[in-house]
């Protein structure tokens, strides 16, 4: 196995080490659970984390404007129940706990059962389910996947605002029911703490549908030049959106070089403008990664003015 | 070859179409030259450019702060001097130009050229050569690679304070005398408009003292844990520099998923403690790339109290 790596035993440990180095605004609490340095004294705090392999998410998005706390689970997995609890008591203020879960089953029982723990010592805590992976057709079933990083910023504008527990989550449960992703990859990430691929592709295949799990797609395909690929993935995400005016996000796995997410960009705004939808406002980078998953993933969500200012307010992370 | 592109034919104006839709700042004319949509109107002006394939290097840096041009070449392919000339005349706001130039024979020539073609209209033009990776012996020899992203920020700091051309010419070559990088990968590169790696490593094999063209390493080595790594390259950056306070520039080669640099991180840093170099500045990510490598590179740097301000300095580039 060829990782820049020390020991896939504390691969992640010795990456947050190395985020901390690189970062003096934040901490690390709990061995695992990444905490902004200067504590929100008011405001809903915001929670999120799963599985390592991410990056920049969840870690690198706590920060002024996003979140208050990372819970880092181990590559791919989620993090313990005890190592929620240490966040959410770490990071209330009293104005309550917003936890934003990725829809993996792990993950979501994970976090309730700190919210439990966490309730039961007098906390007020709540959560949101991201739900955006339409690569499943079960809308109950689908994962959460890059989409999350919007309802991360969403939620920290809403935050930073003053607006409640409660109105944090009405606001961003309604921003989902229209935040939709997909993604594709044209190599499999190699997992550092196995040296496993997740999948093996041949030379002309690509995978429809990927997961940030490593995971294969739903669909395995006949590789395509980017223009076809791109009205592919658009065409999946329209059965679910048919608003002419779209905020859009297109996410590097990981892997992909920037030069190929550009043209990448030029194809989708191109497919994008040939169907009459309208960007308001598009996000290219790496936000969501799959370790180095060569690929991406398109969200799409409907436009709207508070969440466009709310995606262009000022924040404090270097990867938002 | 599966590589996100239209057609290998197109891909540099492809990518470079999608860098301008995701950043209203930049223009781009004569087809590869990316300039700033509002040109600076007095202090030295910045270009730089070589090869495609270094993303974000240099369309990235096109910013207030920065660059005023970058001028595109094909992947990993010199521009010619018609477009470097198209670039000069464009920037120039009467106070000169400065380019900055990565040691290779053919981005030499064809910017010296367009150099003498512009000084015969009447531009005040100068150039500076960065000559930083270490790999090659020979100085005079010495590939421009990572450092080179300083010297466009140092440079880009003096021009704003309003120094001369030949003030911004002096501190940047004085500036390069201590700037010193060193890089390495553990995959190679694949080149999208023909589809061919750059070299190819046994499973546990990796590469010491590559270029950012794709091209093998000075060394051939059995791969390594990273700690070892770190301390192999800081070994052969030590022989040209004894300075106890220094700058660092860890940088990605383009395919490192962000999670390995934070490890690199964490050992690159300790191993400079134990050697008690202290680090008074450090950049970590994706500055000057080879595509989609995977790797990384270190750069130092002596410590300057000037310098810092200058890296510190605002900056309107994303990438920075």
């Amino acid at each position: 196995m060829k990782k820049l790596i020390n020991h896939r035993e504390h691969f992640v440990s010795d990456m947050l080490a190395g985020l901390k180095i690189n970062d003096p605004d934040i901490d690390i609490i709990a061995d695992t659970v990444v905490v902004r340095k200067q504590r929100k004294e008011s405001g809903v705090a915001l929670i999120s984390g799963g599985g390592s392999g991410h990056e920049p998410a969840h870690a690198g998005y706590v920060a002024g404007g996003m979140l208050d706390a990372a819970v880092c689970g181990e590559v791919f997995t989620s993090p313990t129940p005890d190592k929620v609890l240490e966040a959410i008591k770490h990071v209330d203020n009293g104005d309550g706990v917003l936890m934003i879960i990725k829809n993996y089953s792990g993950d979501v029982m994970n976090f309730e059962m700190a919210k439990e723990m966490a309730e039961a010592e007098g906390h007020k805590v709540d959560a949101v389910i991201v739900r955006d992976d339409i690569a499943i057709e079960d809308a109950e079933m689908r994962r959460g996947v890059a989409g999350t990083v919007l309802v991360h910023k969403y939620a920290g504008y809403l935050s930073d605002e003053g607006r409640s527990l409660a109105q944090v989550k009405e606001k961003t449960e309604s921003m989902m029911t229209t935040l939709h992703s997909i993604g594709m990859a044209v190599h499999p990430c190699m997992v550092p703490t196995t040296g496993d691929y997740g999948f093996s592709l041949e030379e002309e295949e690509m995978e429809i549908g990927i997961g940030i799990h490593g995971e294969k797609g739903i669909y395995r395909e006949k590789m395509e030049t980017v223009d076809k690929i791109a009205d592919r993935l658009l065409e999946e995400l329209y059965k679910y959106n048919d608003s002419s005016e779209l905020i859009v996000m297109i996410n590097g796995m990981g892997g992909t070089p920037l030069s190929e997410l550009y043209v990448v960009t030029k194809y989708v705004m191109a497919s994008l403008e040939n169907k009459g939808r309208k960007v308001t406002k598009l996000l290219v980078g790496d936000y969501m990664t799959a370790l180095d998953m060569q690929g991406f993933s398109i969200t799409i969500l409907d436009h709207d003015e508070q969440i466009v200012a709310a995606l262009e307010a000022p924040v404090e992370s270097t990867y938002f």
